[in-house]
């Protein structure tokens, strides 16, 4: 079986935030790998597993890191699937603004497709979505997830009924 | 008995800071309802709503959310009530600064009363002084509530007089 | 006539940015006053003017004021009328964001409807929000100018024709 | 001819970054949409345009927005098309730290693709980046452009050799 | 005996920070005063408190406060005794920012001289330089606590020796 | 005649912002002098103008500098006269947040009184300040002072008369 | 001749923030080249330029870009040369802070050495200072540059005196 | 044995972080000294120190300090040495804003190398790559421990596997 999207993270200590796309991948029954690249201790890799993604039959890399973040930047440059990013608020990071601006304000030409901060879940549900445009199981799946989603709140809401208040209505 | 203030948030993590808001009512002896509505995840749920407040009695309308803070200025549009904001502080929130800003830099037509980083209890008193324009009852018990402000800080600064100093005048 | 509204701002070079709340007061047809006062250099004059504007018919008080914007804070000290602050960019201001954080960010018990930067405009139909409450007849403005809003943006999207593209459909 | 791609934003005053992607696209020959909604002033436009445009054949929606920038998230909501935020720095913006955060900080569930400041070029670069995994046309003349843009800095490289110094090697 | 400095605050919230300052005082010999008044919830009694200081024999006024601090302003527009702002980062404070700004950016005309964050400590030996102009007794005490301090600084590097290391020198 | 206030900055590019010092001690009759020296260029002249002003009559310094704004703070380590700093918004600072925090955030100790960016005015204000408790023509001159800047407040009132509104009473 | 220092930027268009470093190599005659290649459109080049520049006699490069500034820390993944970083704010950087931080926040074993913004001159000290460790003319042009600056400045201070004011003594 | 390096800190509380440095050195045996000097505490230590340091024969300096870290700057006023400036995110500091631009941000003429917060790990691979430049064996150590940081990388991405999920392939 090959991998529908690869997730990447430039160290193991980013696993506890990505770990949530991992999650929704099995959710969505979607192939995919993860795996720990540095953009700046194995520059040579990440360049290689670039290059290679689409012929492996990749369609999206998400990527996340912290920090002065390069790792989506830098695969983006060696490929033209789409990548999205994940700014993780790293114990090296300032609260998580130098991960978010270093992945994205890419300069024109190489975009990355960024979400928020430690929004690992939110980069796999938009993988998801760019794989349900040919894909309509997918695509069923996450009108499903969006439906429940919704239900969720509303599910929710009911438990604010706990709380009493004399001149609530 | 119909609501006056109409309290939502965007998720019900978000009660431990809006419950300040319903307390105050208690309080005030002002009816009120309370609702986690998302603008993201319920969006038709939120623009019904938006449209029949004014309908239901609904003076004011006070909507909490954290992060990309949709929801008080997606509420904006659909009424012409009031609508009080207060950005949340929450865990996906990068120290409240996005939910400050979503909220408070509306584009030009559709206002958002925005209070400060978790300021449900002022964002209770400010619904109360709009309410008390045309309530004198309100209107004297907000006078009273703000004597007692006073009268608290007077108090507590008697308690300074505990800690002792050799040179205190 | 009295005054529904009045506008006040902490030194008249913020006029050029106030005057947008008085436009809207002439379009609307409600009586407003404006004056500038400034909460450092004549504090008892704000005070005086904080203290009695409720006697004097006012209803909803807009201030405006940048850098250490302190004057909708110490109004909104001397009255329980609602005061809308409006953060100006003023050319002593660190690019609004101490206007902003100085009306904000007020402590628990005196709160300031704050709207976004520069934003008289927003806080003049704030304002008029606040007074249609009880006044059917600003209420079908207020409806009035919504409509008008939409209608706008309807004939804006008109005018993108003009960008002609080959591959637009 | 139906669209793939449908561009939006918030009011017409964002034109002049988001052409920027109507341009790419009819470089690329993509048939393309263009249209300026916004999220606060015309919202049942907003709604109804997100909810149909997966059966009008759109694939990718790019929202482009400033301030308060709600449109790109308003519209994921309605949607589970990937939808690609494009933060403005128009004049209500704070240096566009309002605009990147009200797009970004999307809450979980309904993630939106954010590009950098202005960066309505890599958005239609994205969004061909996702058309192109179905369409070997698009990835072939995607390939090219990433080919010329390589060529583009190499041969820009050759003019730093009119600067003339003594001791450049 | 009359106080020398007064030192007041927004909050006795604040007096964790605040008491630095009390207790150098402390030390110095100074006689002092420390009360808690608040800008917006006692604005009479701020207003009383900075007109009379000056007779009352007060030569300097310490003010802290947090969030929209406007403490150190308010007494400021009221006295033309130096006034220090110290920024204090409380619970409602955005990490101190607008604690600062509040403080720092004063409107032409009313100064504030503002310290560090939290810097009670530093306000009170501020307030003993201004002291010490007049007074040549504090000024030998100051000069002493100078002295000490950089002798605390190499009696601490002497410390360091503990941290053994091979090839140190 | 002895200098009372000595003016220094980083740079003579600062002046257009320290020359309002000037201005004011001119207009309050003040002897003072005024000069350009740097905290990393001419060190051992700075160390040496610190350490002698006060044997010199100097009273007060006001230090202006931007960027990594130094100066300020490196005088104070020197000096136990009152050190006031002015965070200037230089072209090589970033929008005056460095020049604030370099002269703001100093360590228990050394504090330097810090203005406003760009405040040169305001420190010449509270230097005046710190002269007046102890020459009661200075501080005559300073009420009349505070006197003339609400008069002028008053007075450029009136001339909001100017703008004509339908709607203004 | 073989450079010594290699200067990169990642756009032609940092080139007038750039040229400072190599007007300051031609003053202290230091051979340099200076090129424009782009971490992310041509990834490649920069790889093989990093690899292969201490080969090629080079003891120092120094690397400009802006926005999400990839490219000095991509060099220093290849390369255990000293990498000075400037942080350059370009058009599409958000005042030169997304610049500072991709440069400056590098994770753990792959330093840059960051200068301020815009800051090419002072890179080419810095690169100055590294090469004067083993060539004694180089640090006796370093000393006199020194020099030189505390004479500017000396001479710069004399410039004051044409600012006439009455009380200046 | 002379040191070749000096490491310095503005506190000793900064020790926690600077003890990296310390450690790399020791792992790579090159001799160094570690010392806290304050440049507002012990100005003259610090003079003294700055200007000798290279007659002792220190080749690299490495400063640590937070808040207003004026260390490094100030001991860069006073040698041709390259140093190495570490912002240390302390209790006094803003989240370490303050700490970066007060070394980030230094004047023209006078760099300081800064790494990223608390990077003294960083600062010491930076000085060794310094001293590398005159020493092959230093270089082949510094060779080697690149290669380490690669394998650690890859090694740790085995740890990865530990991480079961169904749809990973």
């Amino acid at each position: 079986m090959q991998p529908l999207v690869s997730i990447i993270m430039g160290s193991t200590s980013d696993m506890p935030v990505m770990e949530a796309a991992a999650k929704f991948f099995d959710e969505m029954e979607i192939p995919f790998e993860i795996n720990a690249l540095s953009a700046h201790r194995t520059p040579e890799v990440v360049a290689e597993f670039a290059t290679n993604a689409h012929n492996r039959g990749v369609k999206v890399i998400i990527a996340g890191a912290g920090g002065a973040a390069h790792l989506p930047g830098v695969v983006a440059a060696f490929t033209i699937l789409p990548v999205i990013g994940v700014p993780v608020r790293s114990s090296i990071s300032i609260d998580g603004w130098d991960s978010i601006l270093s992945i994205l304000q890419m300069p024109p030409g190489i975009p990355v497709a960024t979400v928020g901060l430690d929004g690992a879940h939110n980069a796999a549900i938009l993988a998801t979505q760019i794989l349900a445009q040919t894909d309509a199981g997918i695509r069923k799946k996450l009108l499903n997830f969006k439906k429940k989603l919704a239900d969720k709140v509303v599910k929710a809401n009911k438990d604010l009924e706990k709380f009493q208040y004399k001149f609530r209505v």
